[in-house]
């Protein structure tokens, strides 16, 4: 049975050494939140994800979900009970308003807690995970009557929720999209139409699910301008708040997936079902943007989730095994062969794993930070520079931190040699649901264009200019400290290599869109690494710190610092291959006949 | 379902412009292997492949193998039938010697079937696949007793054969292993055991199954050099070749994997069974790596397999699928939207498995003609170069090919959206298919060890200087020539690198040796990147005389020059980066205390 402890130590040093948490002790919620405070909470969430999500991980592929005749659906045994104990803890409203019941905690702690739960269990974690999405577009968009109804329910956890965008023809172009919605006269519409790849969509978790529906009122307008975004329950919600029938939505079909075999993703029918416009009419892929953006975020710590479960197991593994003796000689005689972590590729391999989990840890605790910080602050400077992080961010967090967990998945798993593609083992399921990461949300290279068509220049690129010279400025703060030479100069050196492929585009992708279109998912690397440099160079700087202050931690800091220098060794030089490949251009990449392919 | 059509156009390019093979006719079996020969032979096999092997794939993936409470195994539905459509179209012996019944033909050609057998069903081609391994084995190293017995029936198909290494503690380590042989006074051993991971190691489409054992002599020494390959029938042949009784071995039960679902992959329980000795006492390992070394370029050209049959469904979705407009207009203003194949992120992922693709196929088939050359040259000093080629190149072959090939079956299924992880698509398959050749035959990570631990070195570095004068001179040859440059200027830079890192290693590792461990893995794929440059070189000079001569090939050379310069442009760039890592040492690497991971 595949091993999972949660991180909360190396959360905590992030949280009291590297981005101190209590410097923004003057944002709502964030006063309750000391650092004792956090780590108690954290602990017992660990405890959750450790002792009840876990366990049912490998078991949970093996079951899957089952449709019944009836089409109601079963979730692999003792899903429903941990999902329960997740709702029970307070969980899924760990950072939602007061008013509806939620413990409005910061949103970073929840950020975290998606971590350690998606590690645990990946697609138990989906049907919280997508509640929480749900219950952030309605706090957003919503109605006053519509919030009432549902967010006190979903927080609590009795009602789940979903989000419905994708059709058998449109993903990504939703602009085609054809479910229906025709008004009953009453204020509500009939919808209809078919929704694939519905995550959580159906279940035996909740007693009411939550839809969040993208339809076309009749005579709207083609295109994404003519969208709009309902909400739609299973069962339809008595005035007084008690469940009344079923509305016309059912599950048509489970599909057969890869993996995230616990998760029920459905084919979903809507058969003139009841719902209820959520903002304002033809402007629900704006409302939808908000469940998006949370849900993208969500989507990358997916990535880093997997990615370290999955080296926990392969250093267990490698620290257990035994075959073959050490390059200089055996480090364990009296054993008939030395553990396979001695062996300099085993290491480099869980190296270069623990090196990318930890800054990508910081990076989404920082993005974590900037989403409280954008949602909640009252200085309107101050929610603005957030605002625009996380616009620029959160397509290289969804894309660079997924496409990055799946490689260290796939990494993790060949430590294990033949015994890493037996099912029993665990390391198959964690490659086979990381892989869905890179896809949902809007597969990477949508991020990549994202990031490369829309968030650069974007005001005047005023996002990415404030980014470059912040981490410029931590460069040039530090340049003097010599030991933070081996993190600052390779860091200067990624970012220069960024900012020549940012001026790149901004030279040759004006007149010929295809540039960018041809050199985005090189950039978003490119991006991506110089972002999680930058996150190795603070803990640097704050380990270096923590060190100097003694107490005991000087073993724990020189890790730290030793595998921040792997990285800049190890995985920064790649940004100069990243600027060739961008800079080639797409002439070659264009010029094919269609048919030549 | 899935589509696959057999290259054998760009196959026949390689062998009549690239590779002439008519240049091989002084070799035994070239003579009768002309061009159009060659090609009507590989038509047959195309054929046999694209009708009865592909339709099986995805269908074999789902049903997978069952073992019976009798410990027999069923194979998929329509296995047995497409695997006797093989053996009577004579493909098992396509290049074993006449007098065993085999065709006699250049063993490339078989090389070349095992490409179109591992794309269009890696699971059932593997049968034959190791049966043909277990007769490379016996041919060298069998008795003629031996030869007679088993060959004939092998090479006709109506018994197929086996290797078995692995046991329960011991995979890469093979001095660790267990597995008992007690002479029982005839001439016979009984040898007792478990060996897992057993690849068609019982099944139901043969009379009998040839089991290659190895197992420690009771008495020998310990380690590597105590180790004896053994012959062990699953059914006893009588004196006159008729079927005896049982023998003492049994399949225990079948692995539950990620993929090859189609093929048994089974634990095999030896029970005294009786088996005997191939090749000397003690040297087993010696006899098994003549079966090791076919059997790793066999998964090299899986990985290629995948890559390929993963490229050609990815281009179908991507002329197909209707989503978004190109950046520079609609393309098809008619549609509701263009074929994604419009979008440069697609094409760029499109082209750069394409471009993968054909240099992988050169390079298999480069290497195929080396391997005939080796084994059928009269001439003792080109045998030599032979050797030493494939030597030096089968661990390239099988690391770079699989690991590439891994990694482009997840690029190809990244095409089709959310589409790609439902398992009904097929793209699914073809990712955990692939995912076993990074795996099996010597994780990848033991190939670049191999490499740069045995082959570099190897009498002085004869192997690695040949080749390095080869390309430099073959850069040199064509330097003057102005349409060669865009693929001769980047391959010398990568050669240039790849002679760096050597270099570096000449100067680091012998002092050093987690040095090489630690740059190993990087100097494979740097190794890998330069043949495939080399082989875009080989190929853009042929194609460029090609599309001199006229005969309407244009269109098709144009193509072929255009893949090249992607390549140059796209994937040799990365050749920097690899040698930028190699040379960053092992003491980031090595410095972690075990504890601290």
């Amino acid at each position: 049975m595949p091993v999972y402890k949660a991180p909360v130590e190396d959360v905590m040093f992030l949280l009291n050494d590297v981005f101190p948490i209590e410097r923004y002790n003057n944002l709502p919620g964030f006063a309750d939140a000391t650092s004792d405070t956090v780590e108690a909470i954290l602990a017992e969430g660990a405890k959750l994800c450790e002792e009840v999500f876990a366990p049912l991980n490998l078991s949970g592929d093996q079951e899957g979900c089952t449709r019944n005749p009836d089409g109601s659906v079963t979730t692999p045994k003792g899903f429903k009970e941990a999902y329960e104990a997740y709702a029970a803890g307070g969980w899924m409203g760990l950072a939602a308003p007061d008013e509806f019941g939620g413990q409005g905690l910061p949103s970073v702690l929840n950020t975290i807690m998606q971590e350690f739960v998606s590690s645990s269990n990946l697609a138990l974690g989906m049907y919280p995970g997508l509640t929480q999405g749900a219950i952030a577009a309605l706090i957003v968009h919503g109605t006053e009557e519509q919030k009432k109804t549902y967010l006190p329910k979903m927080i609590e956890g009795t009602w789940t929720g979903t989000m419905n965008l994708t059709e058998p023809h449109c993903g990504t172009d939703l602009g085609l999209l054809k479910t229906k919605a025709v008004p009953n006269g009453d204020g509500s519409y009939a919808i209809s139409g078919t929704k694939i790849f519905i995550s959580a969509g159906e279940h035996d978790m909740a007693e009411n699910i939550v839809h969040l529906v993208l339809a076309r009122i009749e005579g709207a307008p083609a295109g994404t301008k003519g969208i709009s975004l309902f909400v739609v329950p299973k069962v339809l919600v008595n005035q007084d708040g008690s469940l009344g029938e079923r509305n016309g939505v059912s599950c048509g079909s489970l599909e057969h997936k890869m993996g995230i075999h616990g998760n029920a993703t459905c084919v979903m029918n809507y058969d003139g079902a009841r719902g209820w416009l959520v903002g304002e009419a033809n402007r629900g892929l704006n409302a939808m943007f908000v469940m998006m953006n949370e849900a993208r975020l969500a989507v990358g710590v997916q990535g880093l989730a997997q990615s370290e479960v999955a080296y926990q197991n392969a250093v267990a593994y490698a620290k257990d095994r035994l075959q073959g003796r050490s390059l200089t000689g055996a480090k364990f005689p009296d054993k008939p062969a030395d553990p396979i972590i001695v062996h300099p590729d085993v290491r480099r391999t869980l190296m270069s794993i623990k090196a990318f989990n930890e800054a990508g840890r910081a990076f989404i605790v920082w993005t974590g930070l900037n989403n409280d910080i954008a949602h909640r602050s009252s200085d309107e400077a101050q929610r603005q520079v957030a605002e625009d992080y996380m616009g620029l961010m959160t397509p290289v967090a969804k894309g660079v931190l997924t496409d990055l967990g799946f490689d260290n998945a796939v990494k993790a798993q060949q430590m294990f040699g033949g015994h890493g593609y037996i099912e029993e083992w665990g390391m198959s399921q964690f490659v086979r649901d990381a892989r869905i990461a890179m896809i949902y949300e809007g597969a990477n290279g949508i991020q990549a264009m994202d990031l490369v068509g829309r968030k650069l220049g974007k005001d005047g690129g005023r996002a990415v200019m404030t980014f470059f010279n912040e981490v410029g400025a931590f460069c040039q703060e530090n340049a003097g400290d010599e030991s933070l030479k081996p993190y600052i100069a390779p860091l200067q050196q990624g970012l220069g290599h960024l900012q020549q492929a940012t001026m790149w585009f901004m030279q040759n992708a004006m007149a010929k869109p295809d540039n960018a279109g041809a050199g985005a998912t090189d950039y978003m690397h490119l991006f991506g690494l110089v972002v999680l440099g930058y996150m190795w160079a603070r803990m640097a700087k704050a380990a270096q710190a923590k060190k100097a202050q003694g107490n005991g931690v000087a073993e724990k800091m020189d890790a730290k610092l030793l595998t921040g220098r792997f990285f800049m060794e190890r995985l920064m030089p790649e940004t100069a291959t990243r600027l060739a490949l961008i800079t080639t251009g797409a002439d070659t990449t264009m010029a094919m006949p269609v048919e030549a392919f």
